[in-house]
């Protein structure tokens, strides 16, 4: 068979999806702005740090950048970059690197043409069609990465969901992370990377998910991690040491400015970009200064606000348009990029789909490596959504089959049932057709192709009502993936420890 | 202002849209296909049409046939084309050309790297959430060319929408060119061109639209026309005949296979483009012996069946791929290409957003000169649905605001701004921004992006439910665009007169 497209799950006759794979797009990525204007882009932005600098509220990261010779004005937090300085700090930067899963068979590379789809990280609430919105619980939590194990379309368990609201705040991400890491066998990203000490927690949890030392986890890292500046131009102590504690041990993360254009940034998308990526290359030379040739790379999340409500906007032409020129930066730079899979939409409507889909094909055009939130975001962020992440499911699975190569070999084309089938006949009988037609097309999860009276006499589902039953039926057949019960052990006893620090008992 | 991006329509504060305009897209063509595997096409295309031929039941097609050197039997109604005739044939064909509106402002031109957006033609069934589905009739269709007007992303009435069922239907099609004529004054591309008095039909009303005589029309063409082959590899006496008479009259007209891999055309992608191409290049070569240089250009509907029901599936991974390679196709004979924004989906849902996105996104991305279908088509074609044209116009109004030239000049990327609002500000009350805010970004017709409870206390509808509201106010506040009272008599006068002589008073 020339494609395969598609293989049953094995307990479940009516789910069907790819086998996990990496995605690769044989594309070239779009160019939506010339040559010229990433320069203009670039050499705005330099002219920003030079002039304006960046608030770094953190005195590691002061110590770190005066070091390689940043104008640091230790009264304000004021740091001004030298051109010539940023251009030789962003020299020997990983372009690639492999994400090590605690399932071989899950390690994905990062870079290049390859995307990386990752479930969405870090809201509160949580929805559902019987349930409604809701605050995150730690049950929701772990279904959450339970269905984010079970989808192949998802490369990286991208930080479980939602957050579980029942739970210490202090000691959260520990719960998160344990997840992670045990019911799910992918790569995977924390959530919230937001001090130095919670980014040496998803530190030593990723040594002791891959049995492996610091040095160990440097030569194959196994998380991504992303800090967000607070933009305009600050970049606040725990964001800063979160990234100088990735960068150290060698694990790839991305700085991505939060620049909603109109509010936190220009009201022109350009003026957005340039400050995005002055945010950005700020960030990057911070990681190059902890750490000379760690894999930092880039982050795109420029969108903007609605001027008429003050709400933020997604997965509309211009953040589109941003995802695509962000893209031509990074490249620019040889660096990956993320960005991730939006909508502002309250519920799982056209909305929601076609802002997503705007966002899924921007990413996919502009070779996005990383796409964050791309299973189950709704709602700005807010919300994760449980029929959400099944409908990303079915988007993600057809820009990846959209992407599989057409093969045109004579066999495939088929001349010869062409010849014998003959004007006016049909190709269902015939041997060329029998040959193939169990996988010859792309399989959904979630479409149904029945004719009107066939679905309406099925109740007249809507797909979002399909997504329902779907995930439900999902959840139901869940496996664990296999783990070792002594890593199993060590991770619940390093939860337990790290609890009892930082929480001591009254 | 550096973007002109919305413009209030007078009657009603709440809906805005994009003043009508050309869309051009500034992007590169996506190749999907090497120009080697172009070539693979071509030339196995071209081995159909020597070896297997179509059949053409049409005697005045067959001899025009013969006249150009096509090898014909007579007894068969089997053609064959050498290799070389097709090549010689394809010279000459017009690579661009425009469509002249009633109103001049409408006329736009087709071809290269415009994009022609054209409302759904040829469902027997309507919809809305009101009503549910049934059968078209009158006064549905003349709402959806009411619709079709007041649009401004359309730039083509496609085909008035539903058939009007309770009318007769040898002369339904006069109806429906009348309501195109009188209640829009956009370009129009008529429905159902299924016989050389049907196509003389359209134009004779639109010489009488136009106030011209034929010369004129050839010279400044007002209608486009298309055909479907019966696949595989058959042409019928209407579609021949309704080609010859277009191809003669000087109006362009498309040949578009009716290519689903697995039934019509073989089970796999390239086997059904090569079909496609042959069966397209057959129909082109035809419209040339009628009338040399004639604007006959490429259609491309493949799709594929769903091998487990046999129905059509549309919006697909196969689809868009079938899209993007056709886009190439057409540009390697220099032809301009006509595609379609589909879904298979039974209601507007997720479903029918992501494949229309699907669709859309393939047909931006490959070039597709004239969109079909583009506003309201459910159902694979079956149905038109009033709340999938909005929920399609804001589709199409998100791609062309996407494709607006970024501004990337001094004063737009706002240097002075970053500069003024400097580390932990904000943007809003900037003279940047305060020049700039009221039409810096995209403004939805559908589109809902206030806070959650906002949302859910107004009611929590969906974006169908808005749809709903929308073209109801749209109808509501629509104005018949201005027409000259002699050329609507005339244009009545016509369709009496062809009643009459179809159908006499027994």
């Amino acid at each position: 068979m020339a494609r395969r497209r598609t293989k049953r799950t094995p307990r479940n006759s009516a789910f069907t999806q790819r086998p996990f794979s990496e995605v690769r797009t044989p594309l070239a990525p779009v160019e939506m702005i010339s040559a010229d204007q990433v320069e203009v882009i670039h050499h705005t932005s330099l002219k920003v740090l030079r002039d304006t600098g960046l608030k770094v509220d953190s005195a590691v990261a002061l110590d770190l950048l005066a070091g390689i010779g940043a104008d640091v004005d230790r009264k304000t937090n004021r740091v001004r970059f030298d051109p010539a300085l940023v251009e030789e700090m962003l020299k020997g930067i990983p372009a690639e690197f492999t994400i090590h899963a605690r399932n071989p068979a899950k390690t994905v590379s990062v870079g290049g043409n390859s995307l990386t789809f990752a479930t969405v990280s870090g809201p509160s609430f949580v929805s559902d069609l019987d349930r409604g919105r809701r605050a995150g619980t730690l049950e929701d939590m772990r279904n959450f990465v339970r269905l984010s194990s079970m989808l192949n379309i998802f490369h990286h368990e991208g930080g479980a969901g939602c957050e579980p609201l029942e739970l210490p705040p202090e000691t959260r991400h520990l719960d998160m992370m344990l997840a992670q890491t045990t019911l799910c066998d992918k790569g995977w990203q924390p959530c919230w990377l937001n001090s130095a000490s919670r980014a040496r927690d998803c530190i030593e949890m990723a040594k002791i998910a891959l049995q492996t030392n610091d040095d160990g986890l440097r030569a194959r890292p196994g998380i991504i991690g992303g800090i967000n500046t607070n933009s305009p131009l600050l970049l606040d102590d725990s964001q800063a040491e979160g990234l100088i504690e990735f960068a150290r041990a060698g694990q790839p993360i991305h700085v991505t400015p939060f620049t909603l254009a109109g509010a936190m940034s220009p009201v022109t998308i350009g003026g957005s970009l340039v400050q995005q990526n002055a945010e950005a290359l700020a960030g990057i030379v911070l990681g190059q200064a902890a750490c000379a040739g760690a894999p930092v790379f880039y982050g795109h999340f420029t969108s903007n606000v609605d001027m008429k409500t003050g709400s933020p906007a997604f997965g509309t032409p211009e953040y589109a348009q941003s995802v695509i020129v962000s893209g031509q930066m990074a490249r620019r730079y040889g660096l990956p990029i993320r960005s991730s899979n939006t909508t502002a939409a309250a519920c799982v409507d056209a909305q929601a789909t076609y802002e997503s889909a705007m966002s899924i094909n921007a990413c996919v055009q502009g070779h996005i490596n990383v796409m964050m939130h791309a299973g189950g975001w709704l709602e700005g962020g807010l919300t994760c959504s449980f029929e959400k992440l099944i409908l990303d499911a079915e988007l993600l699975q057809m820009q990846a089959a959209m992407l599989d190569p057409l093969d045109l070999s004579e066999a495939e084309l088929g001349l010869g049932a062409i010849a014998e089938v003959g004007p006016g006949g049909h190709f269902f009988g015939t041997k060329h057709t029998l040959e193939r037609y169990e996988t010859a097309f792309y399989s959904p999860i979630l479409s149904d192709w029945r004719n009107f009276e066939t679905w309406r006499d099925d109740g007249a589902k809507t797909a979002t009502e399909r997504a329902n039953s779907i995930w439900k039926q999902l959840l139901n057949d869940y496996e664990k993936p296999a783990i070792d019960p002594a890593v199993e052990e060590e991770l619940e006893a390093y939860v337990a420890k790290r609890k009892a620090d930082i929480r001591p008992a009254s």
